[in-house]
């Protein structure tokens, strides 16, 4: 799983049916990078939402059959990534 | 899931059986790294498409068991991610 | 499976109730890049942990079916990373 | 999967029995970085190859489930990563 | 699949009892970045191995249900990562 934040939305006309009225967001992953070097962020990765994470708020995104079990639509579904928490708070080092 | 562009086409005579007549797409991943430091984009990534994706499309992009369920010929493939929606528009940050 | 030091702990309230009252943890993955280079480290993840890893400490991390094996609820979970182990030594190179 | 050039081969005589006969290849990912970067490949991967690529050749890498239907051993095997394809011709970005 | 150097182990005694008794390895993934560039190898991994590598051979790993098979204790099991096979030779490129 990772911890990131929600930096926008995708909206698909054209896709899996099974993917139909679902939410797709755009996480950034967050990082202990120093804040000088901003240039190397982990590329953005889309998951599925049906918590309702707003842009802004921070996740944690878990992968393949634990996405889709959040995701609650069964396993034959075009998509291995979903939001499974929205974090209210953490402890440890500054992430950005 | 990822998005990104598609910036080719990949053309394969021997290959595995279960792909004949299978598109297979080059997409490079989006991100959000600033400008002025061009020399760090992931990794390309080989997909399947069966919804149609044209070069210079952005995509969103499932893998495993998700990738097979969008290409629709069982899980006996050798292909494990694939196209499973053309990007209409999105929120959030400028991605290149 | 990675090694990694536990930087700090999350809490989700709004959360798929697969995860309820299960523990997560952020780790930073340990590395061997040199001291004069601290700009890169992988990036964090988010485990769970059933074994009962302190900040600080060092543990190793499984991934997908090895990781729910770990957190024992079964494999219908929102949860793919899990702490499976919590070092008491290690020999070879130096790692931060 | 991904696409990458085959830099060479692996011989292990000390190995899984279920990879006894198997050609293990070792692939260079392409990527889309500029030639004045060459320092950031990324890393090699270990492939079974079944279809016949020789050295220097570019091939599609698919893994998983995925690879092992391409290998055609069954799914009790000690590899997860083959090639798929051998790439005759591609469209879109110079890669190296 | 992946071909690294064992640089290390790694004993934990409070782990999930699935792992008792199993040997668990520190692997830096081999790459064929110049030597000038000592500073971005990828991250470590660790492995469980049950044929015999020493400190400082280097090894093929292979990931998931493939790992398991390599350790053949079945698919309960706190671990997704083996050594499959101890490399004697290889050809192509000068690796580090």
């Amino acid at each position: 799983m990772l911890v990131g934040r929600v930096v926008g939305e995708v909206w698909a006309t054209r896709k899996d049916p099974s993917l139909e009225g679902l939410r797709l967001l755009l996480i950034r992953p967050l990082d202990v990078e120093p804040e000088d070097d901003p240039s190397r962020p982990r590329g953005l990765v889309v998951v599925a939402d049906t918590i309702g994470a707003g842009v802004g708020e921070e996740v944690v995104v878990a992968y393949g059959r634990a996405g889709r079990v959040a995701i609650g639509r069964g396993h034959d579904l075009a998509a291995e990534a979903a939001v499974v928490g929205i974090v209210d708070d953490r402890s440890g080092e500054e992430l950005r």
